[in-house]
């Protein structure tokens, strides 16, 4: 009968999600170099120099009423965007503005609602309104791109830097951020300089890989993002949220060094550059949990989101 | 300045999404086979005859608080899960079950929350408790394969069959369902033939692939997903939900055919073997709309939802 075994069901599928990779911490750390081990094998045996902390002059937090959104910058690929995004902060230019669309299985975007009317748009102080597009940029033997092997749609080259999915294509000689769940990026009009960070948008659903190289993506959520991916659907065109009283308000937008230690999120992230984040690349591959009948054999890029954990788990 | 056309910012990316289709319908009815037409002039110059309405027969309505969910069902690939979802929706079995488990950028689970308590578990009167896996079936030759040409990272080749995203594997003569955004499929313990039915999940993040082959997948949302996805994530461990009080309660599950016309959502589906959607494939992957600065020039299986739209539209 069913009622007992299959209580739980597709769980063991889940099992190499975020801040649930604990079990059978014993078996790996046995064998931490055994071909056989599981994603949570391979995490429980990670050693504490393969985990880096965020570093608070790169981190945002987007703090909603439903909680705090941390985001991890990424200046090597957005150095404009990111001290741009970081400037608007600083001068509070966030508080008080609002997310603005909710997209299904797209996007959720936040920014000023009157961005539009001359008369009642928040102003800008210090910061740019608009900055040149930083969609890709030149590759970077200062910065190990980790290559997956198994291929990729939408690119020669698809991996990781720093911490970030990101492609590459070897002969041009260019690397860029990708659209997976979680990246955060700047919206923009027509023109490719016509963004700059004021009005950014986070991805939430299948990996619109058609935005690459088209908005700049300067980071990525690494914590929090339930608060917004679980906003309700706006009916407006696009997802807009058309009903003002429907603007979901942002308390603020701080940078994470500017915020008193005691109340900072103290989180850690898998390094990409390090062994284990390597294992761990293989065990996504081979799928050694009992419950995988047939190995998949492969991973996409954006099927693997970076392990984050509380600092000093 | 930024505030004026920067307003809607990523708006024009979103264009080629559901529903939101119907621009520059003059244009697309003057040349339909000219090859710089974007999505939406594609989709307004679809014929009649492109569009297919739902078999009521192989549709089912899952009843919450927050409104109906319509899953279209896929008898080619899961026959036998198809028939038993509709018995156990026929014997009312889903009525005042749950949805168990919301785990961000994976799936929304639903079922019988006391399936492990033999006291408690809602008792199976007609269908099945369990059924022989369906993972994946022979290839057909009734069934037209809308085979994408841009490559893919699991299978040998990916693309279409009745409206569903699909895998296949010429050599091996075998086809099956991929885990795409809202694609809908049974939940089972460790051995392959544990699961039936009675309990079921739906894909509310970036396409788990690694799935594929490990589940049956017998239907797709192909309206009301938002009354899934935007449900609050759960804390507990793989996104199950704890607390009884929070288990979101299923007022009903009915076969389409069954509910009176006059309360049946009536939808139709763009017929994936339609020359339609051979241009609307390469209108996202040309994206010749003017937003688009780098083509991506591909299209990915789980980055194409299948157009869905009222009937008689």
């Amino acid at each position: 009968m069913k009622s007992g075994s299959d209580g739980r069901k597709i769980a063991s599928a889940a099992i190499a999600f975020l801040f649930l990779l604990a079990a059978q911490p014993d078996r790996a750390e046995e064998n931490p170099s055994q071909k056989a081990l599981t994603a949570a094998e391979v995490l429980a045996a990670a050693q504490p120099g393969e985990w880096r902390p965020l570093d608070p002059e790169n981190t945002i937090y987007l703090e909603l009423a439903g909680g705090r959104v941390v985001i991890e910058l990424a200046p090597r690929f957005a150095p404009l965007h990111v001290a741009n995004v970081k400037a608007l902060a600083r001068e509070k230019y966030f508080d008080g503005l609002a997310v603005v669309r909710v997209q299904d299985n797209y996007v959720v975007q936040w920014g000023d609602p009157n961005a539009e009317n001359p008369d009642k748009a928040r102003k800008i102080l210090h910061a740019r309104p608009t900055l040149p597009a930083e969609f890709d940029r030149a590759c970077d033997d200062a910065a190990p791109f980790f290559a997956l092997p198994d291929g990729d749609v939408y690119a020669p080259e698809a991996g990781f830097v720093d911490g970030f999915p990101a492609a590459r294509d070897k002969a041009a000689g260019r690397m860029w951020l990708i659209h997976c769940y979680g990246m955060v990026g700047a919206g923009r009009g027509d023109a490719a300089d016509s963004g700059g960070g004021a009005e950014d948008y986070v991805v939430i659903g299948h990996s619109p890989r058609h935005l690459d190289r088209n908005c700049t993506l300067f980071g990525r959520v690494v914590q929090g993002i339930e608060h917004l991916s679980a906003l309700p659907r706006a009916s407006g065109p696009m997802g807009f949220i058309e009903d003002a009283g429907q603007w979901i308000p942002i308390r603020s937008v701080r940078v994470a060094a500017d915020v008193p230690p005691a109340e900072r999120s103290e989180l850690e992230v898998l390094r990409t550059d390090s062994d284990a984040f390597r294992r761990l690349m293989q065990a996504r591959r081979e799928r050694n949990e009992a419950w995988f009948l047939n190995k998949p054999g492969r991973v996409e890029v954006c099927n693997v989101p970076v392990p984050v954990r509380k600092k000093g788990n």
